[in-house]
């Protein structure tokens, strides 16, 4: 049995999620408050010591971290991560993509905006994070002018780990109307079979 | 062929170049000046749409981009990275570690340092820059007091995508003083065989 050490609002948690879902896999959920702490207590920094969420516990053994390596993890095998050797490492360089130049732009400011408040001193990191995310969105944008999702045109892991928090731009003040191939995209992975939404209110 | 597309002082570069040196791959290297925009030309665009090297050009075809994404096409097959399904994942969950948790908090601040200068107005960046990138060592000296490589006890693409950065953190105003295990993993990583220097001079 998995268990995953998860935050419901965390898109990075939402992509393993998703992809449980999708896979049919059952799994106990772990609800951690990261703003009250509870991904930094001794107890918890034995799991992942990182401290993050999600951390994905196998079989009461080892803990993975790092939402996209749990993905791969859950992917391997099948066709949400393809076995050969190019397509596969273009799902891991989104992925890096997602991680690198998405996720610091897009998720962040969602996260100032959500759960520190507009007063935050942290909002005055918005206007450099935002203009970094508008580029991520034109990356993507560009890309999926061309092919219906990331790599070998079909649904992947690629897709899952830049639909969680694409998904939710419009809560990090992110306007996805000049991304119309971003927008048909999204349609698109949410039509995918066995979708759930993030979030009970969605 | 392979050509790679580099800049000489990247970090991020020389991992792909010392797991080409390690293979026994020979290569067409290609010298990017990131500081004089050679790598948002629209040329080189069409190679990478994100605007950064390494990217890795593949007979003349696809390009590969992100460090982390061409160690995994690199290794793919090879004992530098395990094929057991827990063990390939962790080996990830490493390398997304390095992306999030370590290249901007060691690699940007010894960018800052040697490329824009003391007197730079991204200075005001080091301090909290210089705190995450502690964390982060601290969690590498955790996990290498109980093991000599980050993976399966061997060598793998985990050490080296932390490698790359780590070994020059002093030029970042990070002092390894403290993370003795840290040090020696550096000591044990460049004994490897068929280990490379990353600049002329080193």
């Amino acid at each position: 049995m998995l268990t995953l050490y998860d935050y419901l609002d965390s898109g990075n948690g939402y992509k393993c999620r998703l992809l449980l879902a999708q896979r049919g896999i059952t799994y106990t959920y772990v609800e951690c408050n990261i703003m009250q702490g509870e991904t930094r207590t001794p107890q918890f920094l034995e799991k992942n010591p990182n401290g993050r969420i999600p951390a994905l516990q196998i079989d009461d053994g080892p803990v993975l971290a790092e939402s996209n390596a749990i993905l791969c993890w859950l992917a391997d095998g099948t066709d949400f991560w393809p076995s050969e050797r190019l397509a596969k490492a273009q799902v891991l360089q989104w992925l890096f993509f997602e991680q690198y130049s998405h996720e610091p732009y897009v998720a962040t400011p969602r996260f100032i905006l959500r759960h520190l408040g507009r007063d935050h001193p942290r909002m005055a990191e918005l206007p450099e994070r935002l203009k970094k995310g508008r580029d991520a969105l034109q990356v993507m944008e560009s890309h999926l002018q061309k092919q219906d999702f990331f790599v070998s045109n079909r649904y992947t892991i690629a897709d899952i780990a830049l639909y969680a928090y694409t998904h939710r731009a419009h809560e990090a003040d992110l306007d996805l109307t000049p991304y119309p191939a971003v927008r048909a995209w999204l349609t698109r992975v949410a039509a995918q079979p066995g979708h759930v939404k993030m979030l009970p209110g969605d």
